[in-house]
């Protein structure tokens, strides 16, 4: 297979620093799109792969699943794209295609594992994947979204993983008006759950450990925002809430989030905490309570994201950063110390 | 409040061996309907209350809520009985009745929480309550079931409990054709969930740890048995369950079952192990699985299960017992030595 040389941004080991190196990209079969990447976003899981928290990491690796940029180039059988249309590609790169899922465009639960946009292996054009830390991106077009003209290119970049992380739990959940809606913790996704809930139609209680946060819970729209840790707060809240959405990637008490909800609600956890959650058997068994996941969401579930994001002129609150910079960004990320996302301004790879 | 006395069994102090003693049931208001008690089950939550093992036992107490018995007196404005009429009282005896869950016949998720049969503070009419190891209850008409007369009765007991603890779950998850069905532990509950989901039309899959409850697994109706400790058995069941009915009481890896499910599937649990169960989250944000429990159900559900069991032919398997024999009943059932449900012959009370 032909190949084009391009320049990116990596790690060529385990936990190593991203430096710049060069990769390489196929030349455009019929149905590729070959993209121009202009804004990438940070997600916690690029972190997680570089430092292989999850096993099977593959080096070098390129980062990289929130890219927004122009197309600049198509396959002879496109048919959804032209040159100069923005474009994006999120999490997903290819999947089977003929199973129950990809045949309904849940592609998440492809019955023979996806493809994703990095440190995947490549099971149509073998090798693995390289993500969005590099100039461009060649991708069927099949798994390439349309970015609505409306919305501001670099913070719209995080919507490609946190905010279909989030929408699609919130719709699957029928969040909408008369429900009650939980976010637990405001990070790079809960900041953006609380503007996508808002504009859903729900009343939004903000859960957060951190008084700081509370005012800025306000500012991004919720309707409460109350501290965790006062125990005559979430005793007020007790079996009052339809739904939990629980961001919280570190170990937490799934049970205190358990018992806030009404007969029938649910916690559905979209972070990742590396240990364990305890679960007592009444806190489900009472008032048939759920505690659920949820991971991503399908291609077109994420192109209507973008356009109800589109349509309501939802971004993320992101800090846009050189790739330069890239490593003391990681180090701010893994402090927790970011509001809310960083994104990557990948004009200055050029540098 | 006139009251008359009579016979029953119960403990007078927890864990203490149960003794034939007097009670006092209310005189008719014109709502009530008093059932001589016929035959009533044992639940293991009948030995769990005597223990005290869930706190706020109240002695002396007399358990028992899977009763079936004959209306033998009516008050004022009956009208759902009449006196002869097969007649049964499950769980619940009375709740709000205003609330949304009691207005929809939700009574198991009343808001100011149901009274229980026994053990329980009677709002209405003061005292706490006392169950079916009696000779007779009176019980406002909402809260008394219609007994099909097909039905076995003595077999037909364990059903006001057991029955609809597995019935209401099976159908809140819209078991049926279609779906493929885990049933986690052959017990009480788990002997009479293989009946009523195969009934519901459900491939039904038996998962145990006991080689010899295999077979019986098939001859209660499952389509197939597996041996949960077989670890090439239970990796060919991955990914291939719309819904498992957990009914194990003790401690167990809910993860190896939340992995038996397919995208979208639930492990609901009806039993209540004492201590916290710990789920990964990959367990559930993988395939947007759940955990999620299921209590008893309401009244209207209750009447629909007993004739949902009288148009199959669905009863439990029992074990036929005398009251004096109900503390070594006790004992056996404490070891799981049960096939597969105790129901105590109530005419042995007039001995």
């Amino acid at each position: 297979m032909e190949t084009k040389n391009i320049k990116a941004f990596g790690a060529d080991a385990a936990a190593a620093a991203l430096t710049p190196m060069q990769i390489q990209r196929r030349t455009l079969t019929p149905h590729d799109v070959e993209i121009e990447i202009l804004f990438c976003g940070i997600c916690h899981s690029d972190l997680h792969q570089v430092k292989n928290d999850f096993g099977g990491a593959m080096f070098p690796m390129v980062p990289g699943h929130e890219m927004v940029g122009r197309v600049t180039a198509i396959g002879d059988h496109v048919t959804k794209f032209k040159v100069g249309d923005l474009a994006a590609v999120g999490c997903i790169v290819d999947s089977c295609r003929v199973c129950e899922y990809c045949k309904e465009s849940q592609e998440q639960f492809c019955d023979e594992g996806v493809t994703f946009s990095f440190n995947s292996a490549d099971k149509t054009h073998g090798g693995y994947t390289f993500g969005g830390y590099s100039e461009s991106i060649v991708t069927d077009e099949k798994y390439v979204l349309h970015v609505p003209e409306s919305l501001d290119l670099a913070a719209a970049a995080p919507l490609l993983c946190a905010g279909i992380t989030v929408y699609s739990p919130l719709k699957h959940w029928n969040v909408g008006p008369g429900t009650k809606v939980g976010i637990l913790g405001i990070g790079g996704l809960g900041h953006v759950a609380i503007k996508i809930a808002k504009a859903m139609g729900a009343h939004v209680v903000v859960l957060t450990t951190s008084a700081t946060k509370v005012a800025d819970a306000k500012r991004l729209g919720a309707d409460e925002a109350v501290l965790t840790t006062d125990p005559a707060q979430m005793a007020k809240l007790t079996r009052s809430l339809n739904f939990i959405l629980d961001t919280v990637s570190a170990k937490h008490d799934v049970n205190a989030y358990l018992n806030l909800l009404k007969p029938d609600g649910s916690v559905v956890l979209v972070g990742l905490p590396p240990e364990p959650l305890s679960i007592a058997a009444f806190s489900v068994v009472a008032g048939r309570r759920s505690f659920s996941g949820s991971n991503i969401g399908g291609i077109a579930e994420t192109q209507e994201m973008l356009d109800f994001c589109a349509k309501h002129n939802i971004t993320a609150d992101i800090e846009l950063i050189n790739i330069q910079d890239i490593n003391e960004a990681y180090e701010r990320l893994e402090k927790g110390d970011v509001h809310y996302r960083f994104v990557i301004d990948m004009a200055s790879l050029k540098n």
